[in-house]
């Protein structure tokens, strides 16, 4: 039986092509872009295509901005760490929101240990940010505005453009961690007006392991990675140049199918919460109706624990997430749920649903049914739900 | 006309069967191994192969001692950062070398900024460290020790198990940075007693950006890049598992092999030597006559500057460098040659030669023809060569 893979919020599949990609890369064996022979030159310019067509995908000024690394996570590290570090002498306060991925949080809980704060604003009920309230939080010693371009959790857009302007007014410089945008939806960097982006290739068909953080140029920042000079002197290290190779491929895709992408994935997303809201009752759908990833549903699940239905579902060969991966082996509730308002029991119910462009309509067909009937078995088991239903009718 | 390449220390040639296993990795497309189904779970059983794999081949008392890279690089910097993080509360004093690799000294700088106070030690005439000395410069705040097992660029081999001794003994931490040494020469942690120990697979025909940080069970140091809880909570950020898998496979080869390499590249290093007394004069060899590598020359040859040297053996098709590539683009003398009492100009005119497992005699050969006629080619147009010959004469 075929799986199907609605969990690429995870990690998509690679593209063919990127395979080739890199296998090609792989045959070759490109010498290190840092020697001062033939072998160095190949491999500089095999580097320097990938940086121009990842620097297409997101528009940046100049390809120089595009600082390749080891993952989204090490990006947001990067940006966060090496922007406090550099900037400590004109203060050391950072403004973020309750619903950032734990790169994001986990990096800030370390800087409060080292003197720096973090002001932390809160979310809608659709996970939006006001961005009056980010205005108020700035104070003259604050240095960095963290905040992402969507939620990995609930697929939320937030205005970034709104929040980089008011941002830009004040002389604070912009973060914004688009590792589930950048490949999915539109990012133009010079537009957002955002001073940092961080982005992965694993969510755009590209390989695992690979990120990028663009850094406008003239941006006081330090690296995360010192020694070498590779990386514009940005980010130190011999570079994983088959992998790079692999985004580049990825990203030029990616771009030219934007628009194909975005109509398939909002077909089958409009198609999917049809099927939840006529099929199961008692669910919630979580995040913006509108302003939102189009590849992306957060359905909450009353009266059930999600990791069961994600057990359940993988027997019948179906592959869905209760929330990000970075965040599973912890059995908690999802502070992005908590901070949107769902209940903790809610919270603990709640299916991420993501797919791209190589899902089809059929495979949520299967998905509605087999959930369907999860449900019920699973609720016809729930105390919880008995009670509930016992007590309504 | 072959390439003779003898820049093994910039990143080796990648193994035929570390290749076959990265493009096996590539088409199956293993899932993300922190998703909780079943995708995870292939992905998970390949992560811990190559985590056992390498463990054997530096001897950990256990796997999970073994944290997955992006780098030697990136190795050090967790390690020397990470230390001085969170043992800040102890005491802000580190011991160092004056040899050490540029990740090592400039996160060390990096530090400096944060308050914390280095201490270098110098070294002898072949590079090698003085334990006394090192035991001298421990204080009652000092932290951490880092020292590499090996120097990159004239290949001269550490006390390190007296080092770490020394160490231990004072209830300090000891962090080595085996970059140039693991693969190359055995490497047992166990039996040197070091703490943390930085390596990576492009120094044993593995891929260029995956290395890993050996940390002792036990030891107190936070992650570098925070976030979720990938690599047992101690380096978050999706794994590069393609990159990985062949790190594996390159370190059961290294290991199985460490016996015959050695001997091969200790008669192709005695050949060379040989063949660059007896066929230019005015050089010297750098290092330490025995304890060093034995994939690995440097030699000082008067009145050239090294660069003019590399770029003409490139048009014979030979590949050699002048120092590491990751200090290379920079035209200052080596701090390394400069601090074992090479003068400035000598400094300016050091290859490093270096070479592996497939390299041959018969490459050593053309090596030697093609750099004889060289260095009487630039030397007949140095007026310092013919000032001093001259003079001689």
């Amino acid at each position: 039986m075929k799986l199907v893979m609605l969990d690429y919020i995870s990690g998509n599949p690679v593209l063919p092509e990127v395979q080739e990609a890199m296998i090609e890369a792989i045959k070759e064996d490109y010498g290190n872009p840092s020697s001062s022979h033939r072998l160095g030159d190949q491999a500089i310019e095999a580097l320097e295509l990938a940086r121009e067509r990842v620097a297409g995908l997101i528009n940046c000024a100049s390809p120089e901005e595009i600082v390749f690394t080891s993952s989204g996570t090490e990006s947001i590290n990067h940006a966060i760490k090496g922007i406090a570090v550099a900037n400590a002498d004109k203060g050391k306060h950072i403004v973020t929101s309750n619903i950032e991925h734990n790169a994001v949080l986990k990096s800030l809980r370390r800087l409060s240990k080292m003197n720096y704060t973090v002001t932390s604003v809160s979310v809608d009920k659709y996970g939006v940010i006001n961005p009056d309230e980010v205005a108020k939080a700035i104070m003259d010693e604050t240095i960095l505005i963290t905040i992402m371009h969507s939620n990995n959790e609930v697929g939320t857009i937030q205005p970034i453009k709104e929040l980089a302007g008011i941002t830009r007014a004040k002389k604070v410089l912009f973060h914004c961690d688009a590792v589930a945008s950048v490949g999915v939806v539109p990012i133009d960097v010079q537009e957002l007006g955002v001073d940092l982006l961080s982005f992965a290739a694993n969510q755009f068909n590209g390989p695992a392991g690979v990120g990028c953080l663009y850094i406008r140029k003239g941006t006081r920042i330090s690296p995360l990675l010192d020694g070498g000079g590779q990386e514009n002197r940005r980010r130190a290290g011999t570079e994983n140049l088959v992998g790079i190779i692999g985004m580049g491929v990825a990203a030029e895709i990616a771009h030219r199918e934007m628009g194909s992408r975005i109509n398939h994935t909002k077909k089958i997303k409009e198609k999917l919460i049809k099927g939840l809201n006529e099929n199961i009752e008692d669910i919630i759908i979580n995040g913006h109706p509108e302003l939102s990833l189009p590849n992306l549903v957060s359905v909450s699940i009353k009266y059930i624990e999600g990791e069961s239905i994600v057990l359940m579902l993988d027997e019948g060969n179906i592959v869905v997430s209760t929330r990000s991966a970075c965040a599973s082996g912890a059995l908690r509730a999802s502070h992005v749920l908590l901070s949107i308002g769902r209940e903790y029991a809610d919270a603990q119910g709640t299916l991420v649903i993501s797919f791209g462009r190589d899902s089809t309509e059929a495979e949520i067909d299967i998905f509605l049914e087999v959930l369907k009937k999860t449900v019920s078995f699973l609720r016809n088991m729930s105390p919880l739900y008995q009670k509930n239903h016992v007590a309504v009718s």
